[in-house]
This record gives C-alpha cells, sequence and structure tokens, in this order.
C-alpha cells in the first residue's frame, strides 16, 4: 500500500494505539488531542490543530466521534476541540473517518465540504469487533458462573454477527449451544453449525434448562414471562445497544442477576480493536482510491 | 402441526424417501408415478392421477421438476405425466411445490390458476443443501488425493453458503483452510472464523501452495492464468452450477484433475436430502397457513 | 446406583455444594463443620462428630484433607477437628474419601484400620479437574491482554491434562496454539489435534513471536535464557503447582508480567468442581462395591 | 539435520515415496527391488544388493517387513530378496528399519548382528497412522451411508489412538459423538472433548439410536445381543486388525451391513503414509544418534 499521512485527533486509548500503529507500517502520523495522558504517546504531538491537519491525507477522529455533536470526543485533552473548526482547516481532498458521525455532523461536513465516512456503518469493522465483544461475553461469563461453560447450557438470542461470533467460541470451549432466532434461514445456518436451533417464539420452552443467556437484540425481548421461565440461577448477559433486550426492573424484581456489558472491544482488547480500525480505514482508503 | 394430506407425484429416490417421511409424521400420503421402481414402495400407489390428487392439501412434484418444461420428471414412470394434466386436474386451494419451477411452468400454473412455490428459491433449502454437497466434496478430495486432507492445504474459492459449509468441515478435519472472496465482509467473517483470508484478485500469489481447491463461484474463475498457477497434482473440485468455473479444456490441456461435482445432495445423502426438503416444505404450509 | 448414607466434614464451599448434590441424588448426607458459615447450608449440620459419623456408609473429608497433618482443613468451623479422632469414630467398614492425604494422615488410617482413598489420585478427577483450571486461565488471560485471543500467538508448555484441555479451548476460540513437549509421541498428539508442534529444546525460537505463554509443567522451565526470548509484553501464566515453572526473580526484574494461578477449578467453579468430586466418589463406590 | 546415505528395499509405492522424500531433504537414497514398478522411479535403482546398501548409514525394509519372514515383502521385484542376506551384507554400523519384524527376522538379525527398529512399535508412527485411517473411515462412512455425517449420531468404540483422531474429525464435520470406553479416565476425557460418554458395559443401550458405528477395538465386542441393538440400517465399520471386533457371520445372518477396513493409511493417503514413516525414521535415527 502506498504510504500517506495520517493525523489522529481526540479519542481514548484506541485512538492512540492506532495512530502507533499506522506510523508503525511507515505512514506519516501527527496526532492532536492528547496532551493530559499521562502515558508515552509514542509519537510526537502537533503544536496545534493546523499543524496537526496540515498536508494530512486522511483526519481520522474518535470512535464514537462526540457526545455533544459539536465537540470531538477527547477524553485526553483539557480544551474543547470544536468539530467545524476541523472541518474548517481541512482542504476538500482530506478524507475525515470516525465513528458514529450523526445527521448534525454530517450536515456541518457538507456545509464545509468535507467527505466523511463512519467507520461504524462499515460491515467489515461491525464483523470484526463481535469478536472481542464475544471474548468480553465469555469473561464475564466464566467470572460470575459457579459452573463452567464447558458442557453449560447457554442460549444466545439472535444470529447476527455478535451471535454468530459468540456461538461459535462458546462451542469452541464446549458449551452445549442453543441459539434463538426467527428466521427460517437463521435456523437452517444454525442447524448447519451444529448448534441446537430455538425459533424465537418457542424460547420460553428452552429457557428453563439454560445456565446462561446472551441477547444480542436490540429491543426487549426478554420481559416477564420470558424472565420468569428462567432458572433462579441463570445469568443473563445483554450484549444488546440501547435500550437493551432485557425489562431490567423486572429481572431485578425477579431476583434474576443481569449484566448488561456494552462497549466491550475497547475495554476488553483496545490493542486488537485498534488494529481492527486500521484495517477497516485501509479498506476505505482502497476503495475511494484516495 | 396439524396432519395434512399430501400427494408426491413423480421424482427419483428422493422424491419417495420423502413421501415416506411425510407419512411417518402421521399424515395421509398419496403417490403416483413409481410404478417402474424395482424396490418396495412403502406407500400404496394410487391407480391414477385424479385419485392421487383429489383432497390433497399439497401437491408435490420433482426436484428439478421437468426436463421439458411440459412433463414431470419422473424416472420410474413409463409414461408421460403432462404438467398441464396435473394443474388441471387441481382445485384453486391445492398448493403444488417442486424444485426449479421455470418460466414456462409458472405461466402454466397462472393459467390454470395454481399456486406454486419453488423449493429451491427457499433460502434454508439452499442452506441445508449446502451440508451433503459438501461431504459429497469432501468425499472425493479423500479418495482422489494422495495425502490427507488433514493438515493439507485448501483453497475454498468464494463464501456463500457452500463455502461456509465447507470451510467449517475441512476445519473439522485439520486441513489449512483458505477462502477467497471479494468482499471486504466476507474477508472479516473469514477471519472471524479463523480461516485464511485471500483477496479473490490476488488469489494467484497463493495457488501454487494449494494441495486441493474447491470452487463454489459459479462463473469461469479459473483461467489460464491461475491454472498455470496451480502445483501440477492440485486436484480441482468445481462445485458450482453450469457453466461451471473453470476453462476445462484448459485444465486438461495443462494436465489438471479437475473434478466437476454436480447435484451432490441427491447423491451423497437422500435420505437427508428427503429430509430437507420435508422441513423446508412445512415451513412454507406453516407460512401460508395452509 | 444404590442409595447410601454419607458424611461431609469441613471443607470449603465446594464441600457443602458436594453435599447438596449428593443428597438431590436421594442420599442421606450429614454434614458437620460448617457453623460458621454465614449461608444457607441446605441440609442441617449434625450436632457431633459422632452424630455426622454413624451409620454412614462413605465419609468425606475436605480437599485439601489437612494443612498440618493433625487437624482437617474447615475454614467454616470455629474449633478444631482432629483427624485422629474421626479415624477413631470409624468402623471398619466405612470408607474416608478426601484430598492429598499425605504420609502422616496414612499411617493414621493404618493404626485406626481406616480405609483411605485419595481424590486427587484418581486420574478421572485430575482429567476432569482440568476443565476449569483451563477456563480460569482463559479468563486471566482475556482480562489481562489487551488483544483479543483470537488470532493471537498462544504457546502451552506441556501436553499433560490442562494442555490437552487448555489447547482444546484456545484452538475453539481461535487463537493460534503452539504447544511444547518433549517427546515424539506427544508432537505426533499436537500435530494430529492440529496445533504447532515444538520441541521443548527448541522453545526459545518461538518465543519471540508469543503474545501469551501457558505453563503447565511442574518444575523450573522458564529461567533467563527463555525469559529472555520472550516480547516485553508477553504475558505468562503459571498453571504449574509449586514450585511453579517460572523464574519467578527473574522475570520481574526483567519487567515480565508473570501470574501464577493456583487451585482455579474450586475458585472458577466450585459448583462443577463439586460435581467432579460426586462423580469420582461414585466411581470409587463403585469399584470398591461398598 | 545432518544429511545421510539411505537404502530403500522393497516395498510398495508407499516405500517409493518414502525413498523420493528422503533424497528431497537432500539426503542420498539408493533403491533396489522396484524393478517391475511401470511408473517413474524417481531415483535410478541400483544394480545389485550390494550396491544398493554398501556404505549407507540406514537401510530401510517394506511395512510389512515380510509375508514369510523369509524374504522381503516386494511387490514390485520379479524376483525373490532373502532377508538373511540383506543382513548379511550390513555392516555392523548400519541401521535396519521396516515395519512388524517378526521374532524370527529378529532372531535372524541377532545372528547376522544387525541392529533393527521396528517403525509399527514406535508409539509416534502409530497416532499419527491414524490420521489417515479416520480419513478413510470417514470416506467410507459418505460413500455407504444414505444420511449425511452431519447431524448423524455416530458412535465409536475404543478411545485408543484411532478412537481419538476419528472421533475429533466426526465432531469436527458436525456428527453427534459418542464414544464407548471401559476406564473412568477415558471416560472423563470422552466428556472433556464434548462427545458422549458411553460406559462400554452399558453401550447396548444406545446402540439402537445410532446410524453408524466404528469400531476400533481389537477383539470381538459386537457379539450377538449388541448386532441385534443395532438398527437394520446402521453402518458397521470395523477398524480393528484381526481378528477384528465383529462376528461377522452373525451380522450378515442378521443382515447388518459391516465393512472391515483394514490398512487404510497405504491406501488412503499413501504420500502422506510414507511422510509418517519418514518423520519416525528421522527421530529414530535423531535418538540413536546414528
Amino acid at each position: 500500500m502506498r504510504k500517506r499521512k495520517y493525523t489522529v485527533i481526540g479519542g481514548d486509548l484506541r485512538s492512540l494505539k492506532l495512530a502507533n500503529q499506522i506510523a508503525d507500517d511507515g505512514n506519516a502520523v501527527n496526532i492532536y488531542g492528547f496532551s493530559n495522558a499521562e502515558f508515552d504517546l509514542g509519537i510526537e504531538e502537533s503544536k496545534d490543530l493546523m499543524q496537526a491537519i496540515d498536508e494530512s491525507d486522511v483526519v481520522i477522529g474518535p470512535l464514537p466521534c462526540s457526545n455533544d455533536n459539536e465537540t470531538l470526543n477527547a477524553p485526553f485533552f483539557p480544551d474543547k476541540i470544536y468539530i467545524n473548526e476541523v472541518f474548517k482547516k481541512m482542504s476538500k481532498n482530506q478524507l475525515f473517518i470516525a465513528g458514529r458521525i450523526g445527521d448534525k455532523i454530517q450536515q456541518l461536513a457538507q456545509i464545509y465540504n468535507v467527505y466523511v465516512v463512519d467507520l461504524l456503518e462499515r460491515e467489515e469493522m461491525a464483523v470484526l469487533n463481535a469478536i472481542p465483544t464475544a471474548e468480553g461475553a465469555i469473561q464475564i461469563a466464566i467470572e460470575e458462573m459457579p459452573i463452567t461453560l464447558h458442557d453449560c447450557n447457554a442460549m444466545i438470542l439472535g444470529f447476527g454477527r455478535i451471535g454468530k461470533a459468540l456461538s461459535k467460541m462458546l462451542h469452541g470451549i464446549g458449551a452445549n449451544v442453543f441459539v434463538a432466532a426467527r428466521k427460517y434461514a437463521d435456523i437452517a445456518w444454525i442447524r448447519s453449525y451444529g448448534y441446537k436451533p430455538v425459533y424465537l417464539d418457542d424460547m420460553d420452552r428452552y429457557l428453563g434448562q439454560m445456565d446462561v443467556l446472551f441477547n444480542t437484540i436490540p429491543h426487549v425481548i426478554l420481559e416477564a414471562g420470558s424472565l420468569g421461565a428462567l432458572k433462579k440461577d441463570c445469568l443473563v448477559i445483554d450484549l444488546a445497544s440501547k435500550p437493551g433486550g432485557v425489562d431490567f426492573n423486572k429481572a431485578k424484581e425477579m431476583g434474576i442477576k443481569v449484566i448488561w456489558a456494552l462497549s466491550l472491544p475497547g475495554k476488553v482488547a483496545p490493542v486488537t480493536a485498534a488494529k481492527f480500525m486500521k484495517d477497516t480505514i485501509y479498506n476505505i482508503i482502497d476503495e475511494l482510491g484516495v
């Protein structure tokens, strides 16, 4: 791959790891927004935003990009970095890549004529991120359960990206893996992979045998009825983003332990998460021919 | 599931197995079109088409339905069974299910006001059929190769249904599995499943190390250049339907052994293939609320 | 299996779980030595040792049996339970089963004419205990490493019981598994299972590529030379019992993180560990025809 | 490894492959006993036995060594090669390696003061040979069964080398794997690997559910009672060497299909089998410091 010039602005530990990994590949990398970090940055920080952005081919923002749609998410920086300041300084041949770029930021980008790409909309990024998510879920399960995952009954709700990665790993550890899905084709895939298929509508009939339940479906699927069908000591790990898949209040009332585990990739494996970001960024550049 | 009345007309051994499996589930089943079969049918054959079809809820034709778009594919029957005769005898509440129902037969069905469903257009059927296809491919590979699949280098071209089922089994036997695909998301999945990902455009660089190559892509992808990159004793198994994925003449010229393996499910595992047909037919009925 | 009368004396949480599991199988169970436990025992505690032991077929001591060779290991009991008191009260038809019964206790048993069996000397117990040990090691690795186990390079030293269970699980999660062993037959097994075989004498050549190293060999195998061959951020998890397999001082000096993880089954999965104890006790009884 | 001089005398296709593989590693190799072979030998054949043996470090005989304890097993040679002639021509620093060297040949070796090693007595050779044996068994099963191995019920009798290799591959293909064994420790291993454990004494209770049965136990274990417990269409594949593990007459009488599959490695994968011979020969040399 041709060497390029990158700028990494703001973000958490993953962004720094990312900057260093891109530099290790032989690219020039400027970083900005890390002056409060109390560890070795690995790369000298630019003096100001202008210096950081100038002559760069690709400007990489945080993941997620912003919490207020105005400033970049920059936990290691004492001041605010306004997104419109960044866009203003960018030329039209520069590319802006970050995670979860909402409508407001998209509009801002159009005003400043900046081409933006949302990392989290990339299918390969989502597929890869399912790997550390699944490992994090497994870590939690081993930690919390008084029995081994090996030979336990584990059900996964949903057979999307996380469902697929997680079922494979649980099977690899030796769990008896049940996967609940709605579509006939998914049920066929679940059979093909050797897991026990369960129709979602029929799930309650199986819940009483489960030792652990992993939800990956992003709407409330575990309500009073299903929760009532669980064994009292069944652990529920909810991996679905807001609003989650569990009626948390009801579960609490019923004495069922639920762990809502979000944003696992950055917590469980920041270096791997950074690598997946890097690979996806390279794919984007390759596709766009930047 | 509510018991129903089925008719199975024509088809090969799979259709007979299917008829018997449906009967074993407690349904009433008429069969017609097997009078030349020299083995026990398991079910008494109807005297004529009218008797066979009458009062049936579902009429099941062959897979594939027809070779000439006029008569049913009925290898065990001495006479011709005209499709329009079948449709004429069916009432509008009866469902006709068969495999590969072409445009001509679709038109005929409209004329006679018969509701038809093509089994092979069902996603779950295609997913399940990939299982016996993969096993058949493995059988051929073990038979033809002078080395074990275990620890050999095996490349699969394409990561669709057959690619997924086959890569899993080869990995399970202990092969070093390479999968070539075009899309970034497929490459991510291949990584996630622990196989070695190869970009299709880059495939020629890896071909020289392969001991066996399985193609699942249904257009000619192995032309002179790629074939020339193979080791002389690399086995090529083409699983793609017509026109296949290999320039067969060129391969012959170059002394490369190519096996074009088609229609494996019915040959490798007729009973399992019948079961997958049955499961899919039940899904269709369930969906339609027949 | 014929119902019997059991006594569980002393021990930690596992012993209590064990007592309850044996009772759940329909056996009569007395317990003694848990009066300080602050949770529900599930079974009423006997008033004194005599009542507990009387008429029992099998007396089950702690695992490990004792820390001082004089009294039973009874963390939930305020007083001391002297082993010779237990033996004195036992009749010659009663069986005593516990874990790690040292020479002194063996001698005591002979004096009092008590038949004792050491749980930890049972091969099946050791094989089964490797399962929670492997899971515990995996939990630690996911927790401590900044990268995923998936696609990392992991080496296991030794291909005994823990080596076998751990390599299978790591492979199932998607790690690139290297196993180092000394014997040709072990190397053959490692190849057969699809892991990368490494001769122990040759191990240093591979260490520089490893992200995590699991030791299962119970003598110091990782000395200065090998430690020096590791990447600075390679995690070392030592699963070997005393004296462990790592020169801990040298590792500290060199800045290499080593985690010495002992007695994982009871910590990681007390309920499963109790079940394995139970299964082994039943095997012992079956073999002895008690 | 230091280069040496080898002689390969007699044997089938594997011996020729072996000779060529050893030569490919940079060693000098003489061959003798292949003059009737109708394919390219790859290496020029020595004119006579003396020339072939002279100055060689290691003389490699056939596998099995002999069918009559007098002459070497040399299917591609028109004349007889007497073993005592070979031994007579060997000096005391030369090593003789072959397969299944019976007592008579051992005695002959002592008389001529020749150091002999039996390849088939080497544990690593037996472990590795289980791999092609397992693949061959799988090929037969796919070929003979009307259902897929995927999701079928398969029982393996015995958990030795072949049992271990075969259970892993069947599990990898997606079969429901049952393994019957006698020892508690084996049952523990079977649980650990995630297969369904069956006590041999209890096996008949499970036989009625099986679709295929693989025997690896080398004495008659499937007698009338067990055979009668099988489904009529259960396939039995006997992998045990003589006398086999099935009462063949009784099975025939009962209409149960039994395939006695012997010597699979050489038939299924001669090149891999030769490689395993080579690896083992190198280990022997390494151990002996020849």
